[in-house]
């Protein structure tokens, strides 16, 4: 079929698939190629802006390397990286729906939230109530709560997989040659109770020196996140989480860069003088609290 | 505005463009933006996809350097180059349109399709009937024929910048070193007419070595294009058109892997023995001869 007019082209593209094997691949590029044509048509794209959007994506790809990844930085900042999060959770929940069901679900899943390009494999593993940031500059912070299932049930040696910024808003891997910092795991007790100390993040921009930060230049927006602590959390038998916690008051907690902010994922510190901690510990200066409970999704299987 | 679900994600990326001063950006973003997350929610896209995608993209950033272009290559292979020559023509034909309307216009203008990425600046002129492919592999060809247009009348000194491959399937460009061969530019005589000497190109693959040639590969579709020669026509106060030539009955006429081929650019080979040619010149080997009519729209302007 050869098209005679826009129309006719987006169907003789989609026409082209009927060799394709994987029906998937057939239905996300059926999609992609028909949300792509109808921008295209929708906005009459010049060749002149053609030809800066081939030069925009070529830059994005380019400035890619081993520490650094602008696609995702792209993702990150159009809201799609949120999108696919959100996406990724509504369906474990109607997935663990079923088998909560049979349990009496009375609670929802703790909300999930981007990654983020700082994720370092393999931090150290604490024990219960240690420092994960010793040495770290920033305000001592000490971080508690509990992790349950949807159905209440309390999930004892759940891993915690915990890492942040300092507290003036860098991670150990923007820091050239640096070694692991603010980074750890902790497993909850027989109670499925945790606790650690580390620091109190702050926000924080992202990187604006590459092609996404002469997009969110020309969008008029700023480039920060709010400050916020990582968290992977998971359990046997359960669907793992990523997310964060946000720090209450933090500036930029309604207009994080990369859409990533949850209300329910924003925590009060509460500040302490120097003094007796929660853990019975005496501390030379004056620290923060964080409480947060965790809720896990039954895995399906 | 923290988005509670996954309409409200798209809603609050929209809204992060208030600050832009550029309305035409704020334009094509929206639009990119609600498409881009549509597509998304549509296929439901799960965090590996995702991944997959933002591997692809990246890929295909870091393939381009200063002789190949992928992200051209994805925008052809996926219908988005031609969707961009037809609007841009369209808009031409609705602005020259009024000025044609008053000259009492009665032809349509000729079609235009892609550029592709064998374009080389600065070909040399040669004179009227010139051969522009001396020792070029290939079978001898006599294109002529005359530009006019949409009113019909002939337009003197009109330039057609010419391109091909060779008679393999190669550009000169693909060889590494090589100077320009199959190009050069001819300008038409005081009756419009043109004529020159090169060879019938054939049918080549593009480029599949890279994450394109693996998408391709994916969609069960093969890399071709038919045969063509590029040409490249202006005059004075009309507007340039970017066109090929197709060979009539050349593999792949109906399945071109950039969907460049419009009927009305597809043109008759006419074979000849070795003998007298139709400029009068004698000719050792058999050949060809290709005669099209240009036709250009005159400049709204």
């Amino acid at each position: 079929m050869i098209p005679s007019n826009e129309n006719e082209l987006t169907h003789a593209v989609l026409d082209r698939l009927t060799g394709a094997s994987d029906p998937r691949f057939v239905q996300v590029m059926s999609s992609l190629i028909q949300h792509l044509h109808a921008f295209v048509r929708e906005v009459d794209l010049t060749p002149d802006e053609w030809m800066k959007s081939i030069q925009f994506l070529t830059a994005v790809g380019q400035t890619c390397d081993d520490k650094r990844q602008e696609f995702i930085l792209l993702s990150d900042t159009l809201g799609v990286s949120m999108m696919v999060v959100m996406l990724q959770q509504a369906r474990a929940a109607m997935g663990g729906g079923e088998q909560a069901a049979a349990t009496e679900s009375n609670e929802l899943a703790t909300q999930a939230t981007v990654q983020g390009p700082f994720y370092w494999e393999g931090a150290p593993e604490h024990a219960l109530g240690a420092n994960i940031a010793e040495g770290v500059v920033g305000e001592p912070t000490y971080y508690s709560g509990r992790i349950t299932n949807t159905a209440g049930q309390p999930l004892a040696g759940a891993l915690l997989d915990i890492w942040s910024g300092d507290g003036d808003g860098f991670y150990d891997m923007q820091i050239a040659g640096a070694s692991m910092a603010a980074r750890g795991r902790i497993r909850t007790d027989h109670e499925g109770r945790y606790r650690f100390w580390s620091i109190r993040p702050t926000f924080y921009p992202v990187p604006v020196d590459g092609p996404v930060g002469r997009m969110l230049d020309g969008m008029g927006r700023h480039p920060n996140r709010p400050g916020h602590i990582h968290m992977m959390v998971s359990a046997a038998r359960h669907v793992p989480l990523t997310t964060h916690l946000f720090v209450a008051g933090s500036p930029y907690l309604d207009s994080d860069a990369v859409f990533g902010v949850r209300p329910s994922l924003i925590v009060d510190f509460q500040p302490h003088p120097a003094g007796s901690a929660p853990d019975g510990s005496t501390v030379a200066t004056p620290f923060w609290s964080a409480q947060y409970d965790f809720v896990l999704e039954p895995s399906a299987a």
